[in-house]
């Protein structure tokens, strides 16, 4: 089922004669199908064609494009079994994980079908003319959000599905109007495969021009950089390391014509505990963050890597707690054998820093490739001082901070750099008498928690993931929930433009009925 | 009244040892004023200032930010005809031209109090809690836009009020609750002082925090680069050359933490002349675009630098009114010496090229630095080799392709950088019948004109001022109109926050009463 080939447009092909396999952790052994990296010529031909497509699919309806993500949709969720069965073992994540995850899949695509169905996220905005103004004449202007142009979606390991192949960022730029080219992550490669074919069977089902989409294999990071470099592609799309999104935006950012890079990276989504909410609740809230430091092996973006507390009985209970509940939970595989290397050597470097000591570490290494959580401890004096200590450390692993005070508490927070969540556990009064402590989290984050865990990224309108560098390279805008649409359009005017010859969204008409700006007053009235 | 001193928040500063003066370009010499450059320990307790403001400026309510927008608007009327003698005397512009800028300047500025007084620009989201929901409870989830940080403004050499020291960027960044810093224009250091003092005195009067604003004068580029370099500015704000724009994008996605920037760069405005058009109305587009060309002697970012049209009588027609009306117009004044020699060098550059034939050239040369304009002309195919001739000529300058047919100019077109604007002259049989020109013009500009000019840019909320690269760095934004405000803001969630705690634009009982996404809907009702 798995041919290892490539689709450059709707044709499966491999002319490349570099090859790899991907790798199952669960049984600790390499997969049999055989990938064939896209070559520089596949790569140039899946650009033009996307140029191509540009032209025709930019100019699609709402209606048309959301028919289109519906069946991506529907042809995922046809693909059945099979699909979960390549999903899991190439990233050793279990069958339920995949199945909530393509659930969650299909729900975005579906969500901005109805999005762009509905069509007001254009933002049309209408300044109707007034030839008798003096001193001169007002001109008739209307502007919408029209699509950028070819758009590459780098997968993530994380989430073969979710922020992959057909994810959030594909999901989001078809239905801005944009090709897409993914450059599939090279751990899930078949699953890539497989989900690529939906969409180009959905493509092909509702009369998509070919180049709408393309899927390239590559096991190393030249396919990537051609495509980054292509001047036809007109922005990028990636989740994964700071040091991969990094090379990626110095790359667009060093073009002739920069492009923007939309990267997610890395976050460590400090938790702030307040003595108050210990005092009542340590034991509970213990148990909580056991459970969110490993869930998933502790491979999500939004992980509780840092745990803020000030000294005091309450914070001694709740890390005597969570070092007893977290050994209690069974380590499960993580995504690749590299991935589990990586967080062994960065567990060792944190442990290795002066100062800092082990609550807990799960010490069985008799299964292949699992990750053992681990909770460390250090003071806020040797955590300010030390940067290697501020560093993402993926997997489920998390470091308790102990604060001399709250002064020390701010400083720290202060000191951070961006991040995708922060979260703080408090009592009411608490909360309210800590200003400065929340407005000092607020300056570093994209979303802030109240008396929760910052695991669970609900997929709606309200949602912001994304947030100051690192935690992406342009917190201006969301990697999650239908507003990512905006990373992929340009406002774009038509002066004194024919009616007849308007996209509908600006039409006097209004045929789209959408939610418009007409004279600086929101409407949906014709004019 | 000018001192030449810097504000670094609300206290005049001149620490540097650096100093220069203005110039007078109708008068040919140098003004008396002596400006001084602002020092590195200057600019940091400008920068230390705006991150304390920051603090408080960003949490002022609308009401408070439009009272201060205004003040400054009155401050600036309030400064009278010794500011408009200062701005003519450093820019050589009329006084004419500097009263109407100002009424711009001050009407933009009252424009975002409006804006931002009425409040829905935040653009608040609020999904709410489904505690019931299977397979997990939906979490209250709440989104509005909150201000990026301290920005960074630079003044433009061709809009001392309008692009200036209070000009769009300015107002843009302290409506959405930024506090800014200038980094004022050298050509007019003594406007930007003046007009500094409005600032901070409406600052004063409205209670705003100091450090809001400051205005440091430089000569040279040290000062603009500390300031892009320096890591509490999250943000810049530029109008000028690709060369110098090219190098603070540059700078900023440098940094550790990259930045955006803001650059509204070069563009030659192409004009495509159809033939029916020129057939039916020839001399009058002649004697439009003769005006349009030396408006302001050319020094506009939308000065059309590039008329396009296929060989034929109506073209013939069009080119030789348009030099005899041209010539008839009488030269203006530029704004300094060296524009003026970069423009002379540069039209002589175009002359020089093989192929170019000058249609007319205005010959009188006993004005010291008024823009004497030129029009020349060149066939398609040499212009399609010759990257030199796509180049943009600050100055009332306009070069004349002549296509042999419709396809040499949709490659012509395709072929372009990106652009500003694209205006089409075409009947209303003829604009419909050429959808592949419509198009092809669509993919390389931000505003699209019928039958008119690019020159005149109205701040309304349609208009879209910016597009593909080097147009300017991000065409995803606008520096024209309310929505320039989005570039100094970032979408920021807030999950499970207590009511009483969220800023009001998110609160259950909509003070504001503003429109919100509430559940996907728009609604101002309450919850």
């Amino acid at each position: 089922m798995i041919t290892g080939k490539n689709y450059i447009g709707n044709i499966r092909s491999s002319e490349g004669t570099k090859t790899f396999t991907t790798f199952n952790p669960q049984e600790n052994k390499r997969n049999t199908s055989v990938i064939t990296e896209a070559s520089i010529e596949e790569i140039d031909k899946a650009v033009a064609l996307a140029a191509n497509a540009f032209q025709v699919y930019s100019n699609k309806t709402g209606l048309e494009k959301a028919c289109f993500l519906r069946a991506i949709a529907d042809e995922i969720e046809a693909l059945g079994t099979a699909l979960i069965e390549v999903y899991t073992s190439e990233s050793g994540l279990a069958a339920a994980r995949a199945m909530g995850e393509r659930g969650r899949t299909v729900g975005q695509l579906r969500a901005f079908a109805l999005h762009i169905e509905e069509g007001t996220w254009v933002a049309a905005s209408i300044d109707t003319a007034q030839p008798e103004r003096q001193p001169v004449a007002k001109i008739d202007l209307r502007k919408m959000n029209i699509a950028l142009g070819p758009i590459v979606v780098f997968g993530a390991s994380n989430f073969p599905f979710a922020f992959s192949t057909a994810g959030g960022d594909t999901a989001a730029a078809l239905a801005a109007g944009c090709p897409v080219i993914v450059k599939s992550h090279p751990m899930h490669a078949g699953t890539g495969e497989l989900v690529a074919s939906a969409i180009i069977k959905a493509a092909q089902k509702t009369g998509m021009p070919n180049g709408v989409f393309s899927n390239l294999n590559s096991s190393g990071i030249e396919v990537g950089q051609a495509l980054v470099k292509h001047p036809s592609i007109k922005g990028v799309g990636f989740t994964g390391s700071i040091r991969a999104g990094r090379a990626l935006f110095d790359l667009a950012a060093k073009r002739p014509e920069p492009i923007p890079v939309f990267a997610e990276m890395g976050s460590v989504n400090p938790v702030i505990f307040l003595p108050e909410a210990l005092n009542e609740k340590a034991v509970d809230w213990a148990k909580i963050y056991a459970g969110s430091i490993t869930l998933g092996a502790g491979q999500f973006c939004t992980n509780p890597g840092l745990l803020l507390g000030i000294a005091g009985e309450g914070l001694n209970q709740f890390g005597l707690t969570l070092a007893e509940e977290i050994i209690k939970i069974a380590p499960t595989c993580m995504l690749h054998p590299t991935i589990c290397d990586a967080y062994e050597s960065n567990k060792a470097k944190v442990v290795s820093q002066e100062g800092v000591s082990v609550l807990v570490d799960y010490e069985d290494t008799s299964q292949n490739n699992y990750g053992r959580q681990i909770v460390s401890k250090v003071s806020g004096a040797v955590f300010l001082e030390n940067p290697t200590l501020h560093l993402e450390v993926f997997g489920p692993s998390s470091l308790l901070v102990i604060c001399k005070d709250a002064a020390q508490l701010v400083q720290i927070v202060n000191n951070l750099e961006g991040q995708l969540t922060g979260t703080i556990i408090a009592t009411d009064s608490e909360i309210a008498a800590n200003p400065s402590i929340v407005s000092a989290l607020q300056n570093r984050v994209g979303r802030i928690i109240f008396n929760g865990v910052p695991t669970g990224v609900e997929v709606c309108p309200s949602m912001q993931h994304g947030g100051p560098y690192p935690a992406s390279t342009d917190a201006r805008f969301t990697a999650v929930g239908v507003d990512s649409i905006k990373r992929w359009v340009r406002p774009f005017s038509f002066q004194a433009w024919p009616n007849n010859l308007l996209p509908a969204a600006l039409k006097n008409e209004n045929p789209l009925a959408i939610l418009r700006t007409v004279d600086g007053v929101k409407t949906r009235n014709k004019i």
